[in-house]
C-alpha cells in the first residue's frame, strides 16, 4: 500500500471532464499565434515573462490568452490578483477568467479549480497530463490574437503534453528563459535540445534578472553575472530577445497584482520587456 | 503515433539495472539523517542551499551524501566542478562521485550518467520514478552521518518517489526554502501541505535571497521584498531557520565550483548558512 496523495477539489474532475465531453468543439482553432514560454530551471521569472508579455501584446491592442500548465506551482492568477476567481462552465466549456472589462486578456490556471489556495497538488504524470489536455482542448478561448502558455520548469509530463497536444495547431514556438549564471543557462541549453527534439522552433532567449540596480545609489550590479543568455543565443545561432534587469517594483506589482505597466513607465525593466513585445508583433507583421 | 521522445545514453539504464538487480543490498541503512530539500517554487536557491548544507555539515566533521534527484534539471555536479566525472561501480552497485580525497563528501546526480551534459532528459513519470527508485536502492553511500536529498520543484513523481521509498527508514524531514516575495511563499505553503498529506517533518523554513548588500555602498535592499519565509514559519507553527542574503561572491563560486566557504568566511551569507548547520548539528545532539 503506497501513501495516499489526493487533490481535494480535483480530484472529481473527470465527471465534470465527463459531462462536457459531449460538448467540446475545437477552441483551438480560433487562436493566431501560439507561444510557450519555457526555461529548464525554476525561479528564473517564467511566469513573470509570461504575464509582461501578455500585458504587453494586450498593450499593443491584441487579444491575448494566458495559460499556466505549471500545476503544482501555479502563480499566474496571483501575479493579476485573481486569486480567489471561480471558472464558470459555458454549453462549450470552460470560460477563462478575464483580467479586463474589454475582455481582451483571459487568463486560465490550476488555481481557479482550487477551493483552498494552499491545497498541494500532489499528482503524478499521467493525472498531470489528463489535465493539460483538458485546459488545452475544453477552454473556450473564444478568437485570440495570441496564446501564451507558461510551463513550469523542465523537460517532463506537462511540456511533452503540451507540444504534443499543440502539434496540429503549428505553434509559433518557445520563448527561452534565462538568468545569466552557468547553473541556469546549463538548463536552458538542455530545453534548446528538447526544443530539437520535438520540433518546436526556438523563437528566442530572454536573459531576465540581468542586473540589479540600487536604488539607493544608482550602481548596477550584475548580481547573478551577466551574458550568459546572450552567449548561449549566439552558441545555437537563435534571436536573443534582451536582458530584462531585476526591478524590486515589479516584484512588488506582482506580489500586489498590480499593472506594472501602467504604474512604473519609466523603469529600464519595462523598457525590456517592451522590446520584447516590439520584436513579437514585428515577427507576426514580417510573416508572408 | 506520438512524438518520440528520448534520452540518448540512459535509455539503456535497464539493462544496467537487471546486472545491478542481483547484487543491490540496502545501502541506506548505514544512513543516519535523511534531510529533503524541498521547495514549491524553483529558482529560489535550493541546489545552492542543499550544497551549503552538504558544505557545512561536512565542515563539521560528518561523512555527508549529496543525492540530486532533480533529473530534468540536475545542477549540484557543476556546483561542484564534477561535470564531466563517471560513475564507477563495484559489484554492490553503483559508487557515488566523491568531491573530497577523505571521501568525507559523496554526490550522485543524474548528470553523472549523460554522455552530453546538454542532453534533455525528456521522461514522463514513471521513468523518472523508476530512476529515483534505483538511485535510493542501488548507490552505495556507505556509512554516512547525512543524506541530503535535492529535489526539484513541485510536488510531484519525483517527491512521491523518494517519500515513498524512504518512508522505512525514518527520515528527519524536509527543509523548506523560499524566497521572501508572496508568490514564492504561496508555493511553499502548498509544500507545507505536501508533508502533511505525506507525514514528513518539516524540520525547518528557510528565507533565501533576503537582501541584497550593494558592493558600492553596502545599502542592503529587498530585492525580493523581506519577511515572507519567517512569517509562514510562524503562521504554521515551524521552526524558522533563518534569512540567508544574496551574495554575488556565492553565485560566482557555485558557478566556477568553488568552496564558498573556503573562499570568503567574512561574508553575512556564510554566517547566515553556519547558523543553520549549527541548529541541524544541535537537533542531531538534543536528539535522544
Amino acid at each position: 500500500m503506497g501513501i495516499s496523495f489526493y487533490a481535494p477539489v480535483i480530484e472529481d474532475y473527470g465527471v465534470v471532464y465527463g459531462i462536457f465531453c459531449m460538448f467540446v468543439g475545437d477552441h483551438l482553432s480560433g487562436v493566431q499565434h501560439v507561444i510557450m514560454v519555457l526555461s529548464g530551471k525554476g525561479g528564473v521569472g517564467k511566469s513573470t515573462v509570461a504575464t509582461q508579455i501578455a500585458l504587453g501584446l494586450r498593450h499593443e491592442g491584441k487579444r491575448v490568452g494566458l495559460l499556466d500548465v505549471d500545476l503544482c506551482g501555479p502563480s499566474i492568477p496571483r501575479m493579476f490578483n485573481l486569486d480567489h476567481q471561480d471558472i464558470h462552465q459555458c454549453p462549450e466549456g470552460w470560460l477563462p477568467v478575464y483580467v479586463d472589462k474589454d475582455q481582451k486578456l483571459a487568463i486560465m490556471s490550476i488555481s481557479f479549480l482550487l477551493e483552498n489556495q494552499n491545497d498541494a497538488i500532489v499528482w503524478r504524470g499521467p493525472k498531470k497530463t489528463a489535465m493539460i489536455k483538458q485546459f488545452l482542448s475544453d477552454v473556450v478561448w473564444k478568437d485570440l490574437d495570441y496564446l501564451v502558455i507558461d510551463t513550469p520548469p523542465g523537460t517532463s509530463d506537462e511540456h511533452i503534453s503540451v507540444v504534443e497536444n499543440l502539434k496540429s495547431y503549428n505553434p509559433d514556438g518557445a520563448i527561452l528563459v534565462t538568468t545569466p549564471q552557468a547553473v541556469a543557462v546549463g538548463d536552458v541549453r538542455r530545453e534548446i535540445t528538447f526544443c530539437k527534439k520535438t520540433h518546436v522552433p526556438v523563437i528566442g532567449i530572454i536573459e531576465n534578472m540581468s542586473g540589479f540596480v540600487c536604488p539607493n545609489c544608482s550602481e548596477c550590479t550584475n548580481v547573478f553575472s551577466k551574458g550568459g543568455g546572450e552567449a548561449l543565443a549566439k552558441e545555437f545561432h537563435v534571436p536573443f530577445l534582451g536582458h530584462i534587469p531585476l526591478d524590486p517594483k515589479l516584484t512588488q506589482c506582482l506580489d500586489e497584482g498590480k499593472n506594472f505597466m501602467e504604474h512604473y513607465d519609466k523603469s529600464p525593466t519595462l523598457h525590456a520587456i517592451e522590446k520584447v513585445i516590439n520584436t513579437l508583433v514585428r515577427i507576426d507583421r514580417d510573416l508572408p
